[in-house]
């Protein structure tokens, strides 16, 4: 038998242009063969749908989609999708026989993650009881996604004779996802001694990137098929029934990207995605001839064409001149539009009417912002003139610590390094230059010392410990959740913990108006760390 | 028996802080004559403590708060704490005896929220158990919150012998969540011939309120005790047994308040605590001469006094002469300081920069937004500099459409009117108005037709329904969940429906970088509607 993974990207919430896409793509699997095609978990929703799971018309909309594709495939289809039974909502793997109008075997999630990005427990019931059904003479059982994190749902599975499990999956990008997703699977599988075909989702949806990577191992949990990252597509399962009724899988075998490319590509496809989805344009950005610009600049062009991409250059008094040059130089060699827009004349008009507001008082970081706030409505305007997006560009380490401008710099709708702290800014910009064999981030950007030039001969680390130091601590902090006292432990020096800590904490707020971006590690900033604003929480142990 | 209900308000996740405040709100009870004092769900660490709940130090430093209490305390108390408990985490009600290190008895919550604006299962174990204890000869049975809202744990307390209820809440306020509450609470009482105290948790944290308004049921369910609403307050409740054996309880009869009280005292209560829980020494506002702002001030100056408050008008071209003179009548009738900044300088100088980039290009919103964006700035600019919250001053009605500036007149801390529809903006202004017995919102603000001032001649009706069609779509389709075609079907113009329908669905983008504000309805923008902004669910049934 030859099953077909449809490794597909949905449009969360449009359900009538998902069922679509599972038609033709299903049509597209028969064609090359399919006996049976596998799509993802919650496939006519998209995923996460949030509370669109508590339309009233949900469960309608569902039912018709289903009878829509049932009436229009020539293939079996196992896909995922919400349904109210019995008056309770379930996240359900169905199994559609061409011409029914309704699935003919249906498996209900046992498993309901609930806990860092995942709200299941908001919408769903939990399952109880396994399916297990028979095709093309292979006993068959469903599984959904976190049921594979746990040893009950397929003990169940196998218990009812299941000799194959088909998993159906939603499994969001984090750095080294892929090596916990294929252990656990390899573990399930071994436990049981039954193959398992694992689909997964891919696409950018808000701030989570599903990164596809679908496999299958072998009764043994060897990993048996690999198929590609970060891009839909159809793959061919070939499953053979040995002489001695034992199943084998066998497919291609997709090369497991490493870190930096599994990073760089993450965003690429989010960004595209995000820009795509709600229908912008294009998408422009403040180039401030630093590395974080550059980075995201490099990241757009890779997702968009170097058409639907615009750069600003939007100089002031404490700008380099190297500063402009570099950017003018890397908008060339992506072949970008261009623009140098000077913040000089804003910024005068509002200290002028700001005079005797702020007479008798200090420059202070007042007049930072102000010089970030004059960038951010620029950008802003030919946002709104354009319908462009604005790509934001501050990286994680100063989302951590507050070292960004609300409505300045942190003005846009998506924030492309919002999970990448500095230091994998340096590598992942040194990774993209690799690949393309030339400097397309000029050298000297890479180079040169971190600076907003938002003072004269400002650079980042007047005011912050070296970004590897930084960086360390906050892994520890924000994505290990050590307390501050175990950090110092670890080996920081306690007064640099104390403070960066307390830059954490108190720079809730900023991070809580700050656009959507993709999550990359096992903790970024939005729905994966829900922390209070008004927050009397110490430092300490 | 003298039972004190301690109605706290607390400081999320400051457990140190918090624990004092038990100790000295007991040792006040204590004065007056209590021999147990009730305090709320989780006064430890302050409801919600949202990944605090996560951080690794939780259960040590609630363990030696609980310490440091018993250590303290003269009398007997009870009071909600988060613990981890054999390897789980619970939402605990414990009894916290004089000079014991620990709490003697524990009762585990059975009934978690996750719905709405909870999330209890992201963090809690469900408990199994009744607790029922004697204290003074009473056989008093505990429950938390979300349990009296499901027969069954208090079933299982009485089954135990339970003969009063101790339920310690962390009940968020909405406009008819009183009558709900007491509605249940009396059923309970009633199904089982027991009597209830119910301590409520005061304040405001980010965008819930807690209202206050503890009570008490008898046997029969009975109100016999109402405290006040949204302030501090310790609650004397006579327990008295009869020559029969029954209890019967008694104690002050507060007023109810009516629904404009109800909403105009949250909203003061959470502008009130968000300013001073942050540590923000002031609030100031853009005073445009309409009722939004009007209203805001209003509130600010109820919450704060008029020497922490700050209001600036920001005319352009476009801003009638009433506009600024209701605007400075206001700030004078309020007592708070009042500049007039204009923006034409920074607009101007912004359309200078950018007509290279606008050229042949039409005006259109652009323009408008770079208005406000501009008001936003200079308003930031002056937050920086005095140590002040701007506060956001558009409405419900607003902020559900769209019809408001990102970076603009969305810039800010704290969005008061977030939750408050434009009728109810008018509603509340007259209210506020008949408390003064004068108009200290100037009758003009109130009468004009209301325009955002951003062209000549414009008002809000150029391009939106009536606001009284407006509020009432909204109520369907936002509050109610209603469908776009349920909706038409209750009566409105299938167009209009459509219209608003996509209005408030595309805007989400906006609404996810808005800032904070009350929650006031069953149905708030916030943490109370999870919609994804990349999102192709569409309008009908």
């Amino acid at each position: 038998m030859r099953v077909v993974i449809a490794q597909s990207n949905m449009l969360v919430g449009d359900i009538e242009g998902n069922a679509e896409q599972v038609i033709a793509t299903a049509a597209a699997a028969q064609a090359q063969g399919a006996e049976l095609v596998l799509f993802p978990e919650l496939a006519l929703t998209g995923y996460p749908p949030e509370d669109l799971l508590l339309r009233p018309s949900l469960n309608t909309r569902v039912r018709d989609a289903l009878a829509a594709i049932g009436a229009a495939i020539e293939v079996p289809v196992v896909l995922g999708y919400p349904a109210v039974r019995n008056g309770q909502r379930y996240n359900v793997a169905g199994l559609l026989q061409p011409g029914e109008t309704r699935p003919q075997e249906e498996y209900f999630k046992h498993c309901l993650p609930n806990f860092r990005v995942f709200d299941e427990k908001r919408y769903f019931q939990p399952g109880q009881h396994a399916t297990v059904f028979t095709l093309n003479g292979v006993r068959i059982g469903l599984l959904v996604c976190e049921d594979l994190w746990h040893p009950a749902p397929m003990v169940a599975a196998c218990a009812e004779g299941a000799e194959l499990i088909l998993a159906l999956n939603a499994s969001p990008f984090s750095d080294d996802k892929h090596e916990s997703r294929t252990a656990h699977v390899a573990a399930r599988s071994a436990e049981n001694g039954v193959p398992i075909i694992y689909a997964n989702l891919v696409g950018g949806q808000d701030e989570l990137v599903f990164d596809g990577g679908s496999f299958a191992v072998d009764a043994q949990g060897e990993c048996c098929l690999q198929g590609p990252f970060f891009e839909s597509a159809l793959i061919n399962v070939e499953v053979r029934r040995s002489e001695a009724g034992a199943l084998s899988l066998q497919g291609e075998q997709c090369p497991v990207p490493d870190l930096d490319e599994r990073l760089y590509r993450a965003l690429v496809l989010s960004v595209r995605d995000y820009v795509n989805k709600n229908g912008f344009k294009g998408a422009l950005l403040g180039l401030s001839g630093g590395i974080d610009s550059a980075l995201t600049l490099a990241v757009a062009v890779d997702a968009l064409g170097p058409e639907r991409v615009e750069a600003v250059m939007m100089p002031f008094r404490y700008t380099a001149d190297i500063s402009k040059h570099d950017a003018a130089e890397q908008a060339h060699t992506m072949g970008v539009r261009y623009r140098e827009l000077p913040i000089e004349p804003m910024f005068d008009a509002f200290m002028g009417v700001l005079a005797d507001s702020f007479q008798g008082t200090q420059v202070d970081t007042t007049e930072e912002n102000l010089q970030a706030r004059c960038r951010g409505v620029l950008l802003m305007a030919l946002s709104n003139k354009l319908g462009y997006v604005v790509l934001t560009t501050s990286n994680k380490s100063e989302m951590a610590v507050g070292y960004s401008t609300l409505y300045g710099d942190m003005a846009g709708g998506f924030a492309v390094l919002k999970d990448v702290v500095k230091t994998r800014v340096y590598q992942l910009s040194e990774y993209r230059n690799q690949v393309a064999g030339q400097d397309v981030i000029p050298r000297r950007v890479i180079t040169r010392p971190p600076s907003a030039e938002l003072a004269p001969g400002q650079t980042d680390q007047d005011s912050l410990p070296d970004y590897d130091i930084l960086d360390a601590i906050l892994h520890h902090y924000v994505e290990q959740d050590f307390s501050a006292e175990a950090t110092v432990r670890a080996g920081f020096e306690s007064e640099q913990v104390y403070r960066i800590v307390r830059l954490v904490d108190r720079n809730e707020y900023k991070r809580r108006q700050a656009a959507v971006g993709p999550r990359l590690t096992q903790r970024a900033f939005g729905k994966d760390r829900r922390y209070p604003i008004t927050n009397g929480w110490r430092p300490g142990d």
